[in-house]
């Protein structure tokens, strides 16, 4: 197989950003920008999320069972890049943004446009990420959105000509910079992995 | 949980159009336009898709373990209601669609800008689509791809206003349509179902 065109044609497949995001109910808390996510059925809901598994978020969501993604809008881009630092648990701030804790008990970014809260079914334990299935037990839309749904939604294409994942801008062409973050509340600090 | 919400929230997810094609090598090939695909995993590389149990494609990638994903660029809106229709093999044509075998067998179009063919490393058998975890064992890129890939790919939302998987423009709003098609080689007449 040639690799180049590998590379390529995978990155034709279009993707949205979401903050993914998880409580222990321990103190341990985490959010991390991921793309790899799609539904896969109707009934019951399902979605798939690719988690990297020596993720903060990883090992909560198969601890807890429970996840959150944060549908982020057209203009959250800043809000995609913090989350694809280390995060920090300051004041109930997950990364200086304000969340409440949804049904689940998972942090739901209060700018966000859009949540779903998912109970994990299953984890395909396969590749460098796992394949996380939630069912959607709750969706939270503060506001309409106006127009096509996913019209609304900040994409992979919208953060920089050159972005994509596993490539950071100033990283594409060398090691992909891939950032995993967990905050723990009882320290108030945060502890966090950057993999090549 | 708060249905149209949960409805809208879902379609938030940015999707590109695909037609998977598989052929069990007994004379019985498939074809139909999906959409619910992501990638899962770098190495390897993994992708998952959420496949309609009662469809014939399901049928034979589960019986022959791979299939293969025809990436539609963006001038083949008429390729990807082809295939929301039920298949018709005729002259070794699907749907009137050139087709040559790839190297797992399945077909591949030779007017798609891009394939990637799989072989299937799990199913997990949840919900009214069941997800199809595939690794990439090839990649098809006939022409360079110019600008991101992930611009030049058909979008669901580039097949007009109105419409998203399950929901067709006329049927919006009372049954989805989902069509799901099988051609058989050997009586050269195609046989399908539609689902409400």
């Amino acid at each position: 197989m040639d690799q180049d065109a590998k590379k390529t044609v995978l990155r034709m497949i279009p993707y949205g950003i979401y903050v993914l995001t998880a409580d222990d109910g321990k103190g341990n808390v985490a959010a991390a920008t991921v793309n790899w996510v799609t539904q896969t059925a109707f009934a019951p809901p399902l979605v798939v999320v690719g988690v990297k598994t020596d993720s903060g978020a990883y090992q909560i969501i198969k601890d807890k069972k429970t996840f959150a993604l944060n549908m982020l809008g057209k203009d959250q881009k800043g809000a995609a890049f913090t989350f694809f630092k280390p995060t920090k648990l300051e004041d109930g701030k997950l990364s200086g943004q304000a969340v409440h804790k949804g049904t689940t008990g998972a942090p739901i970014l209060d700018a966000a446009p859009a949540a779903v809260e998912c109970r994990v079914t299953s984890i395909v334990e396969q590749g460098d990420h796992h394949i996380v299935v939630g069912e959607v037990v709750e969706a939270h839309m503060p506001k309409p959105i106006s127009g096509r749904p996913d019209a609304a939604i900040l994409e992979m294409k919208d953060l920089g000509d050159n972005v994509f994942y596993g490539c950071l801008p100033r990283a594409c062409g060398s090691a992909a910079i891939r950032p995993i973050a967990i905050a723990s509340r009882r320290a108030r600090q945060s502890c966090s992995v950057w993999s090549a």
